[in-house]
């Protein structure tokens, strides 16, 4: 493992953030009032960055950019547990900056703590259990089905789970922590960090469990 | 025929529903009473999700998710006739675990019956013929001339057939038992599902009529 | 030229204006006054729509479903003149009978006559000589740098040529015809179908005159 | 270098203002006052016209269509510096002109200047920096990575980067100085463009620094 992989993860997460957190700002601001057409342009953003950062990284490191995919990856053998701590350190850093540069564009207090209270409860907590099983669906079938699509794959899911899921779909422990420090639109109270995690992690086992027979050679 | 491909049907008939469902769900309760941004979420949240679960499954089971298309596929010699009903099954069980999910995800009342009523009559009825057979014109002429566009091809038309068909396409006999299992957005009254049906099949009859003349070798 | 080329145009034309037109009366129906989400709806529809009938027709007709690029195409002496005259006849049927359809499936009047009157005058005029040499543009450089690609780029032409010029771009003598035929969002009034087309031939002139020595080999 | 590579980039930023400020006008013109929803008009619209543009003219000329790209190929050594000054001169007149094709086309008066003032401050100029920074991150990186998708990572990333930075990234000298010649949606008020292309010219310096280092062969 490089520093030039560490790195990447690093910028890739925190486009990533800027991406959810800097269009969230910006649509909710320019939305008047309406959640809906505020929710449409955060789910185009995202799903736009998140192809840019993996077509571009993808050859560098990988483009994990969320601690589950590496979990992931490392429980398939695709990915050296040794090299599992930095990736989630570089992920969760990058994330934090990306939160803290949107702050700094939108002309916002850079140190905020979230006070979004509703990204919590059971149904919340089963959306980021699907979600993150979803997510790892896609790209592990994507990566069996046809590589070089798993860049539109992963924007499209996350664009349309934005709809699908009540949680709109975190499904990632980085993610999260970052989203954290920001009271605006894309914001989760700290309180409701943990579970929201733990339910993610829950997604990579049932993804690990079942996803190999699923995508095993016919 | 294995059980894998049938768990890929069951699957991804599942996950096809959760991005109807649970996109409708969402954009009805974000959109402030305006149905159409609430229908152009859901639009842009199923052609994501049919792009994903095509793409990702089609080298398993040929990614139907759909008693027309399997239909279909076995009236051109190319699926097995003993493999239609079990395939049937599992797409319809896929389909209503996809509505339950939904309905967990967003915290309600995990069994419903719909009681929207208006999708009947003769112009959704010939909304339904026209949309089935776009879908295995699109289906049919994609994989004729580039079968590796086929996940986009059905994404494309399907979000924008949302917009030109007066019953927003249902086009799919799975999908549409299963919305008669939920009362929200998406929803159909069950005792409009059989006639959406029999257009359905109607729709598939053309097509084998139309198709083989229009995409023969020139 | 066979019969197959000419159903091939007639039905991509028809389903062309389904997709304007059907998607045009769903926009106006269901965006509660919001002409700008109309707009979006319609344009994303039929972006839609053009990328599945270009990609699947493409390899049997040519994919024109447009007489100013058939006329085009003839003037570089990619098709033949005595092709024309059928070329621009199943067009405008297959333009037509799409109407019709789409009224069919809306449930209104099949036989109409738009009233929509701000489809003249300067301004108008110039936005389709712009409109037409663009897709002119678009279509031959995309032949040019990468063929595989014009569906993508004809969708994305005018998706975008809805918003950027001023008459949302019909830049097509078929449409124009067929969409006098609705008086619906879509509708042009008939006495102003004349200069719309007159103005897209100018378009196909200046691209006649201009283009080849844009895209001559380097 | 050839005539028909500096035709290639008037033209090609020559539509890309028309794509910018045409939509601009319409969507503002339309969206009811909800200024979310003209945002994202122009944004899906300035999209589709990148991708175009860049597709169609990139075997040409480069499809730089900005001096801060065409600076930056320069520094890399993939441009000659004598290329440098008829490539700016090309890029700010056909973005020029571009601006008053819109205004024919929607009937304003051609000559204007702005008078939107808010596009100024410290946090507008962070945004730029790192909206022409995150511009040419995709571009080398795309180049790197998956020459094809340079279009498309370039058209993604600036539709969402309307939304994720303050600035709706401009990134691009020529469009800043041609977006001072319209007074609608798009324009900036002229005294404020030379600090937006100070802060462009900081972002190209920013990647010169990094990203060779990011993107090296690993």
């Amino acid at each position: 493992m490089t520093t030039q992989k560490l790195i990447a993860e690093a910028l890739g997460t925190g486009f990533l953030l800027i991406g959810v957190v800097g269009s969230g700002i910006m649509a909710e601001t320019l939305s008047g009032g309406n959640i809906g057409l505020a929710l449409l342009a955060n789910a185009v953003a995202t799903g736009a960055m998140l192809y840019v950062i993996i077509t571009t990284l993808g050859p560098i490191s990988g483009a994990h950019f969320n601690p589950a995919v590496t979990l992931a990856f490392a429980l398939r053998g695709d990915h050296s547990w040794a090299a599992v701590p930095p990736y989630v350190a570089a992920q969760i850093i990058g994330g934090i900056l990306g939160v803290w540069a949107s702050h700094v564009m939108f002309d916002l207090t850079i140190l905020q703590t979230s006070t979004t209270m509703h990204r919590t409860g059971g149904a919340q907590w089963f959306s980021e259990i699907l979600a993150t099983f979803g997510l790892l669906f896609v790209i592990f079938g994507g990566l069996r089905s046809r590589p070089e699509a798993v860049p539109a794959l992963v924007a499209f899911y996350i664009t349309g789970a934005y709809w699908f899921t009540a949680s709109t779909s975190f499904a990632n422990p980085a993610v999260t922590v970052a989203r954290g420090f920001s009271d605006t639109f894309a914001g989760i109270y700290p309180g409701h960090i943990l579970m929201f995690i733990v339910m993610q992690f829950i997604g990579v086992g049932l993804a690990h469990l079942i996803l190999p027979r699923l995508f095993r050679p016919s």
